[in-house]
C-alpha cells in the first residue's frame, strides 16, 4: 500500500507540531507539505518552528521547505490535509480546500456546530461521518471537512459512551482542570498560573455543553439529533503542562452500580479498535482502581496519550442513580492531534467511501 | 480590659504557626503558653519551630519555651486552649482538659460530629454554641470544647449561608481544588504533585458532606438536626501553596435570580460584624465581578484571609433553579486558625456566658 | 511637612503596580497623576489596571483618571516623576520632562550608563547624585533624571559595599536564579516555564557586569570612576514568582575570613539609614544563619522587600582569599520600585540640593 | 549470546525504578530478582512499588515476587547486583556479596571514595575499572564494587573531559540548579518547594567537589592520581521534575576559544561509542546552539537521558582563558541509573577481563 501525501496547516504550533510528530512515523500517511503563517514561510521547517516537545524532531522532516497556505491560491500534490490553525484563519483555507476537492480533517473549532458537518471521535460516533455527504450535496464540494472537537469535550464524550450504553442520563455536572497546554503556547502568562488556579477559560463551557450533545446524539435522516441530556460545566486552569482533568457528576435515568460501569468501559471498544487502526489504542478507556488516579504526569501518556484514564468511578452516597468518576486525557493528543490523525486512518480504511459507516 | 491568657497546643504546625501569627499582635489575648511535641520541649520556640511563613515572628513569641502537654498532667494558668494536634493526639488532651474546667478551641477533627459538641462559624451558627451546656451536663465537664470545621467545610459553608435564607436547597455537587497546605507542611512530597493533580485526598468528602450538614443545621431542643439537603463532592489536590477554591453546583427548591444570589452574599454579615469582634472580617463574602476571579494567589489574602471570595455566580444553562458558582477561601486562617480566633471572640464577647447565643 | 505631588508613568505595568502601593501610603508623597499607555487613557485606575497584587488597591487610587503622556505635550502641577515604562518609551519621555524643568526617579534602562547620569542605591552610592549636577550643566536641563539599576545589579552591589569596605575583589563570578516578575506580567509564557529553567535572560548579564561596576564605582572630578573587579555572571530564569537569588563567587585580594564578612554585612547601614528615612529598612542587609536560607517565599518580603537577604557566607575549601555566599532581593521593590522611591526620599531630605551629597 | 542474570536492590526507589526500566528490556540482561525492604518482601514487584514513571511496568516485571536480601544469608543465582540503596543499607549488603564472588555495581554513596574502588563513567574513565584488581587483591574478594558518582559530578565531569583533552584546567567554579527527584520520592515536601529555591544540598558541594577530581584523576600504579583544579560548588534545588542543570565557569592554563571548545564536545565520543554498547548514547555530549538552551523540560530525554546537553558555550568577556557554559544532564539516567548499566555493559564487553582496560 503506498502512503498517503499529508499536508499540515499551521505546523508550527503545539497542535501541528503534535501532528507533525504522529504523522512523521506513520504507516499509512507522508508528511509532503507543512504550512505555517507568512513569517514562517520559505524557511526550513526545523528553523521555523520552536520545537516544544522533548522528542527529536526527525530530521527528514525538519528539512521541508515551510509554505504559506494564504487564500489557498496554490494546487496541492496532496491527498489528505491536517487543521490546525485558529478559526479565522481556518475561514479562509478550509472551506476553499474543500470546494475544490481536498479532503480536511480539522481541529480547528469553527464550523463544528454546522448541521452537515462531522464531529467526530472514532471510536463513539463514527457513523457521524455520513454527514460527509449531505456536506457535499449542500455545499457543492467534492472535497470535505471533518471535525475534532473541543479538546475537553472528546474526553467527556468517550468516557460517557459506554455508559450510555447501560442507561439514559438525566444530567451531567462536570469541573473541569485543564493544562496550561489547552491555551497554545503563548495562551498563559506564567506569572497568571504558577501556583494558581484561573477557574475560567472563555467560551470553553459553552463548547463542552453543546459539542458533547452533537457527539452523543444520533445519525438520522441527514442530520444528527442531539443526545438529551442536561450538561453544566464550570472550568479552570491549573499549573499543569499536559493533560485535561474533569470531575464528573451523573444522575441517571436507572439505579447503575459503579461495578457495572467499571466492566462498560474496560470492555469499551470501538471501530479503530475493531479496525485495528494504526493509532488506536488497544483500550480506549483505562479504568485505574487506585484510590489516587489517574494524575496527568503519570498517566497523560497512557497508550501514548491516545487512552483516557478514568478513576473514583463510585456511585454517589444519595443514591445508585448518581455516579462519580474522575477522567483524565491527553488534550494534545486525544482532544485534538491524535484523534484528528484516527478520522483519518478510519476514512482510509474504507477507501474514504462513506456509505459503509 | 485585661487580657485573657492563651496557650496553643500543637504550636510548631502550621495551623499552629498561623493561631500564633494571629494572637501575637490580638488585643484580647496574649500567648502565655506554647505546646509542642516531646522533641521541641524545653527549646526556645524561635528555635523549635521552622516557621514556615514569609512574616516575622515576634521576639517575645520566639523566647517563650515549648512545654510539653503529654497526658495532660500539669496545672495551667491559662483561660482559654486553642489546639491544632492530630486526632490522635488531641483524644489524650482535650477531654481531659475540658474535664478539668479548661475552654479548648480546637482544629482537630475528632469529635466534630458528637452529638454534643458545637462545630461553629461564628458567622453561620453561632446559636449552635449552646451545645457547650448539653456537653457540660452529659460530660460532667467544668470545661469545654468547640470545634472549628474542615477547612473546606467551613468555606462552603460560610458561602451557602445567605442562599439559605432566599431558599431551601435541595442539591448541592461540589468538586474542589485544594492547595498543599491543607495536608501540613510534611503531607505532600513535591514528586507527587508538582505540575500534576491528585484527584483524591483520603477521608476529605466524607467530612465535607457530613459537616457541612451539621453547621447549616438548626439548634433544636438540645440538639442540632441537619441540614436537609444532598451534598456530594470529589475533592483534588493542585500544586498551589494557599486557599483552597471550589465549584460549587446548586439545585434549589425554586427558581433564583442569581443578581438576588450576589446581593445577598455581599449583603451578607453575621454576629462577628455585628459584634465588631477584632478578627471579624468587615464582610465574610467578597464577590468579585471580573470573569476570572476568584485566584488563589489573588484573593487568598483577602481581609486578612478571614473574607472568602466568591464570584462568577451564574443560573445554569437548564434553568434558573440551577445556580453555579466559584469559591475561595484561605484554608489556614477561614478554614482553621482564623475562625478558631473567631470563635474565641465570639465567646469572649459574652463573657463565655452561653446562654446569649 | 506639606506633601510633595508624585506621578507614576507607567503605572499599569508590574513595577508601576508596586510603585503605587508604595506611595499610596507614603507620608511625603502622594500621588496625585497616573500616566499609562494610550488604550487605558481616560479610564479610572481601577478599571485600567490588571492590579496583579494580594494586597487591596486603595479607593481613592482607584479613583484616579489614568492619563497619556504622549510626547509630554501637557504642563504637569507634579513634583517628582517616577517612571516604569520600557527604554523606547522613556526616551520620548524623559529627557522632555528632565528638560522641563521636573525630577524624575526611573527604573527604565535606557541612559543608565550614560556618563552624566546617576544610577542610584542610596545605602551605597548617595554621592553619586551629585552627577546631577553635571546632568544639568551638560544637557542645558532645570530638571534631571536618575536611575535605578537593573534588579540584579542592585541586589549584587548592595550586598558587595560592606566587602568592599574590607578588602579590594580581584574577581566575581555570579549565577543568578531570576523570577518570573522579571521579565514583566506577559513576559514569559507559562509552557517556558512551568517546572523549567531557562539558562539564558537577554542582555542581562551585559548589564549586570557593566552596571554594577558603575554602582560601586567612585564620583571623582565631576564623573564616576567605575569599580577594578572583574565580573562575569550566567543568568537564569526559573519558575518563581518574585525574587531574585544569586550565587556569588569571590576572589578578594587578601584573606578574609568569612565570620569578618559576616559581621560586616550585619552591622552595615548606609545613608538611609542614618537619616531614618521612611522607606529604609532597619536593616539593608539581613544575615541568616540557617544552612538553607534565604529562600524566595520565605524571605523576599524581609523588610516589606527593601532588605536583601544573605546566607551561607563561607570561605571556599581552596583558601581565605575565596568567599562565596547566597543572596536573595526582591527584585520588584529592592531591585525597582522600592529603590526608586528611597532615592526620592534621599533627595528630599536634603530638599533636592544636591550639594549635600 | 546468552542474558546475564541481573538483580536490582532497591527496586522500588527512584534509581531503582529506572534501572528495572532500563533492565527490562535490555538486549544484554535479564531481570531476574528484586530486592526491596522488608516492608514489600513477598509482594509482587507491581503492588510493592508505587510506579512513578509515565511509562508503563512491563507486565513479565511485575510479577516478579520481591526479596528481601537483610544482610546476605541467602544465596542467589545472579550474575551481577545494581544497588540503588542508600549508604547505611548498601554497608550491610554491598561488601558482603563482593566477598562471596558477586559483581556489584552501585549507585549508593558510601565507598566511592575509598582508593580502591573505581567510581566509573565509561566514557571518560574506563580505566579505572583496572582498580578492580586492587580491589581483590587488597580485600580479599572473589566478586568486586564499582561505583557510579553523585549524578551532579558525573554530568559535570564528562562536560569537562572534552576540555582537559584541550587543556589544563586551573579552576572550576560551578552553580547547580537540581531537580526534586535528586531528592528521592519521599526527600522534598511540596511546601518547601513549590515557587521556590533552597540553595543548600546536604553534602551535596563536598561530594561534588571531591568526586570530580577522582573521576578526572589518572590511574598509575594501583591508584588514582586525582585531578589537579581547584573545584567550588554552590548547590541550589528548584521546582523541577528532573534533569539537573549546571552554570560552568572555568580558569584554564591557555587561552582557548569557545569555538575549539564546542568542536571538541560535539566530537567527543568515548569506549561506550566505540564499542557500540547498547546503552551508550551516540554522542554523548549534544552541544545546542540557541541562545536559551539546555532547558531541562526540552532535553533531559536527549538520547534516552544518556546524553548530556551543553549550551551557552563562550569565552568570558575578561579574556580566552576563562570560558562558561551551561549543561544539563538527566540525573536519573545519565547520573544514576544509565551509568551503572553502561558500566555493565562495559565490563561485559570484555568477558569481565578487567585487563583490557
Amino acid at each position: 500500500m503506498s502512503k498517503l501525501k499529508a499536508a499540515v496547516i499551521g505546523a508550527t504550533g503545539l497542535v501541528g507540531q503534535n501532528l507533525v510528530k504522529i504523522l512523521s512515523k506513520h504507516p499509512w500517511f507522508n508528511i509532503v507539505s507543512l504550512f505555517a503563517s507568512k513569517k514562517s514561510a520559505g524557511r526550513r521547517y526545523c528553523e521555523a518552528v520552536k520545537w516544544y516537545m522533548d522528542h527529536s524532531l526527525p530530521d527528514d522532516i525538519g528539512e521541508i521547505k515551510v509554505e504559506y497556505i494564504g487564500n489557498v491560491e496554490g494546487s496541492y500534490d496532496v491527498d489528505i490535509f491536517f487543521s490546525a490553525v485558529p478559526s479565522d484563519i481556518a475561514a479562509h483555507i478550509e472551506p476553499e480546500l474543500a470546494r475544490r476537492g481536498y479532503a480536511i480533517i480539522s481541529d480547528s473549532s469553527i464550523y463544528r456546530m454546522d448541521n452537515d458537518v462531522p464531529m467526530i471521535i472514532p471510536e463513539v460516533n463514527p457513523d457521524h461521518l455520513r454527514l460527509i455527504n449531505e456536506q457535499r450535496k449542500s455545499r457543492n464540494w467534492s472535497g470535505f471537512i471533518v471535525k475534532t472537537s473541543n479538546c475537553t469535550a472528546a474526553i467527556l464524550s468517550l468516557s460517557l459512551k459506554p455508559i450510555l450504553n447501560l442507561t439514559k442520563i438525566e444530567r451531567i455536572i462536570i469541573s473541569t482542570m485543564q493544562s496550561i497546554s489547552g491555551a497554545g503556547y503563548l495562551g498563559l502568562p506564567s506569572m497568571a498560573i504558577l501556583g494558581n488556579i484561573i477557574p475560567y477559560i472563555e467560551n470553553e463551557e459553552e463548547k463542552i455543553e453543546c459539542e458533547s450533545l452533537k457527539i452523543l446524539g444520533s445519525f438520522y435522516n441527514g442530520r444528527i439529533l442531539p443526545a438529551q441530556f442536561k450538561i453544566s460545566a464550570s472550568c479552570n486552569r491549573v499549573p499543569v503542562y499536559e493533560g485535561h482533568m474533569i470531575n464528573v457528576f451523573l444522575e441517571m435515568n436507572n439505579e447503575i452500580d459503579a461495578i457495572d460501569v467499571i466492566k462498560a468501559m474496560e470492555t469499551f471498544i470501538g471501530l479503530p479498535q475493531k479496525l485495528n487502526l494504526p493509532t488506536a489504542p488497544q483500550r480506549p478507556i483505562i479504568v485505574r482502581k487506585e484510590p489516587d488516579r489517574p494524575q496527568p504526569i503519570l498517566d497523560k501518556e497512557a497508550s501514548n496519550g491516545m487512552a483516557i484514564v478514568v478513576g473514583r468511578i463510585r456511585n454517589d452516597n444519595i443514591g445508585k442513580q448518581y455516579l462519580k468518576y474522575v477522567v483524565l486525557g491527553n488534550n494534545m493528543i486525544r482532544g485534538a492531534a491524535g484523534t484528528a490523525v484516527l478520522i483519518a486512518e478510519t476514512l482510509k480504511a474504507y477507501n474514504f467511501s462513506i456509505e459503509y459507516f
